[in-house]
């Protein structure tokens, strides 16, 4: 998909992927290691009575979805996100989705070849709960001419 | 450090951490799979003109040497972040620092063992260049009393 392929409004939903314990911890151990990521005696102890994700392994599963299924084939890169909200735990067992929306799009005005896709991302769980949200840009290349 | 040891203006330096080519393609080949996150060659012909590390991957690391360093013990969550800028590439041999400022703080007003600290974090190269910036608002566990 080159820049001229995203259209405002345009979804996207992605196939999805089953958090695990291990995987949680594995990510957790390393990247974000508070006690409710990566102990489940402390973590069942605290305010969210169990394991839960850490929000870092949510956000980029995303992108490893994304680019599996080319939704963002063309990807150059991004400069940024935005109101990114984790509004429920992610848990082993949980599986996930991400539901995408096309919010706009923008050529470049220096650089003729690629363009700015602002896309709404939500990672909706097996019971239709919105657990995350955020808007991010996306740097996706144009169609090259013939 | 409990959530009434924050105040505005305090700053925190974190301990360096220097990223490598396999440590960033192990990353990314799970999350973030670009051609120029996993693919040496691919990279070298891209705009970026060589091999670098996903932002999600600079991201995390953050959390690791916050929660190594103790900077966020009594964290408990958080609700989001805003204003993520990815503003320089990372690559192999780069040595990050992540450089944070408390920019507000507020007890919870429905829960009386915890607030909300927001941190503005910077992260910055061994050139002092800043590669990456965002706003996180943390939960941070209130003093118990005695």
């Amino acid at each position: 998909m080159y820049f001229e392929e995203y259209k405002v409004g345009d979804k996207f939903r992605s196939s999805g992927v089953t958090f695990t314990e291990s995987g949680i911890i594995d990510f957790a151990i390393k990247y974000d290691p508070q006690p409710f990521h990566i102990d489940v005696e402390e973590a069942a102890k605290s305010q969210y009575k169990g394991l839960i994700a850490s929000g870092f392994q949510t956000l980029a599963l995303a992108f490893r979805m994304y680019i599996q299924e080319g939704f963002i084939k063309q990807g150059m890169g991004s400069p940024g996100m935005d109101e990114l909200r984790w509004l429920k735990p992610v848990r082993p067992g949980d599986t996930l989705h991400i539901e995408s929306e096309v919010l706009g799009t923008k050529a470049s005005s220096s650089r003729n070849d690629r363009g700015y896709v602002d896309i709404f991302c939500s990672w909706v769980n097996q019971r239709d709960e919105v657990v995350m949200t955020v808007r991010l840009t996306q740097i996706i290349r144009r169609r090259p001419p013939k």
